[in-house]
């Protein structure tokens, strides 16, 4: 399945000129996972991927950045006559939220499915999960880990063979987990099917202060993509404010044994470069992400997760969904 | 005084990668007068002119893409320490409206007064009024015509030295409309005053179709924003939806005896030379104008309005205001 992750939004609450607020999209196989939408995201989208038609958008808290976007995002599909049906996850308090935005966009057409995630609770995908655990705001929030199950090890069909199986059928069977009778006895799993390789791991923590629930949802996990607000000389600040510091969050991902880091809601009272090097300091592979970056996450015996500037801006989903195409995906916008 | 418009967001219902929703921006010596505010309009200034303190805000109608931009723009003034008032203007159903974004930005520290504009009301600025009238969409909109008085004729002094007047309370006197007695008799103020000079008129007619209230509205007006939202070969659909096509706005520039028309709310179907073939056919000077556009109007007899390609960004408001400096105004900006 491949596997990565989209930056359309990597500023604080208020945007810059070069950094929208907070929006990420996880792309599973073929499953679009938003994780917040701030203001201006379908912008955003159009501007880089095209419009991607996401499955779930996972809200982590409901201030105002985290979440101006989905009027307009919602709006903008239905405009569009979008049918496939979206869930929207987010921590208690999401109906509420979505029957005030409601009077914003008005009626749309496609089925909307909303759930309120408790901390533990998941929300399943196609091969893969979405798990909210707490993080330390200062309001009721959310951090998402995606979770891939672990895949059964690879079958050695070389060991098979010299145990005797030779029917391919027989072959399917011990793939599955079944013992296989063979002359003179019996052939396990075990016998022929490597270790289990360990699923994928991705978690987005939104705002928050570093926290020991972050830390062991993030354990050994592929990309961590953590508030990095302050830097240390401001940690005060940070700790009344509910955020991080560059530090506290490469600090976490060491201890979290993660394979990469990736810095948000950064400031920018900072300059850019301190940010990243106190972060290095406590953890080489750490980066401040811009919009539109992406990071490629292959199975981790293929390689490591890769840093692509821009990425997001050379691959769209498709076509039709591009920037500057005069499209039919487009047909409906003079409507409003 | 100086006056000049800002084109911020230039684009239909749906965003483009070069085009944001509805906004345009007046400058009027030291007021500022935002009308409509789509999605992302806190961003449009802050990559331009930088984040303006506007005065008063004017909604056109409330179709969400015209004001999306609301919510953020006024959180972000809070949390940047705004203390200014700002009127906040639009068509009956303002106030719902309001209460219905209030659950949004949450407390606001700074007064807003909230007007709703009949047509043909106004709301008076210094040295200037922004005059509602109606236009014809698919639910009850404004346009807003900026309409400055006549100012009086230039005072001859050369003519009333001749006359004899020869203190120069007496030019005072004369210049504000009073007869001044002279050996032998009297000057009258008409005798040493050239002819009243015309006020400046800008119209932005947000989304509509043709209107002969919009043409009555800018009558020799020296800027027209208008819808151009169609073609010619879709001018059914032009009315079906409320909208007009170029030819429409450039048939009407041409009968109100404007300076120049400025097309906004293009759709990307077009190629936008085709749209202003179009509109240039029925009326030359016609533009199809882009976000961070800006239009210069001096005095009618200084020279007729300019356009400046991109002007906006050439032009910050103040160096602190920038896109990319980490200052003081952006302070507030990780406490969400």
């Amino acid at each position: 399945m491949d596997l990565s992750v989209v930056f359309y939004g990597t500023g604080g609450s208020v945007p810059t000129a070069r950094r929208a607020t907070a929006c990420v999209l996880i792309r599973a196989g073929g499953a679009r996972v938003l994780i917040d939408c701030g203001e201006g995201a379908q912008r955003q989208m159009i501007a880089s991927t095209g419009l991607v038609q996401v499955d779930d958008i996972l809200i982590t808290h409901f201030h105002a950045d985290h979440y101006l976007g989905l009027p307009g995002l919602l709006k903008t599909w239905d405009l569009q006559e979008r049918r496939m049906p979206l869930r929207i996850a987010g921590p208690r308090g999401l109906r509420d939220l979505f029957e005030a935005l409601r009077r914003i966009f008005g009626k749309i057409r496609y089925p909307v499915e909303l759930i309120e995630l408790e901390p533990g609770e998941a929300l399943p995908g196609e091969g893969f999960e979405m798990r909210a655990f707490p993080v330390e705001h200062r309001m009721r929030a959310n951090g998402y880990a995606f979770v891939e199950p672990d895949r059964p090890g690879r079958f050695d069909a070389e060991a098979a063979r010299s145990l005797g199986v030779s029917d391919v059928r027989d072959f399917g069977r011990l793939q599955r987990g079944d013992p296989v009778a063979v002359d003179g006895g019996e052939v396990r799993p075990e016998q022929v099917m490597g270790e289990a390789r360990r699923g994928r791991k991705l978690v987005v923590t939104g705002d928050t202060a570093p926290s020991e629930m972050t830390s062991v949802a993030a354990h050994e996990a592929e990309l961590l993509v953590h508030d990095g607000t302050f830097t240390e000389e401001e940690s005060a600040r940070a700790a009344e404010t509910g955020h991080s510091t560059a530090r506290d969050a490469a600090t976490l991902a060491r201890e979290a044994e993660v394979k990469m880091l990736a810095l948000v809601h950064i400031s920018t009272r900072y300059h850019v470069r301190a940010v990243i090097d106190e972060a290095r300091e406590a953890f080489p592979n750490a980066h401040a992400v811009r919009d539109f970056d992406l990071v490629e996450i292959p199975f981790p015996e293929r390689g490591d997760p890769r840093l692509i500037e821009g990425g997001a801006t050379e691959r769209r989903e498709s076509p039709s969904e591009g920037a500057e195409s005069p499209s039919e995906v487009l047909d409906a916008r003079e409507q409003e």
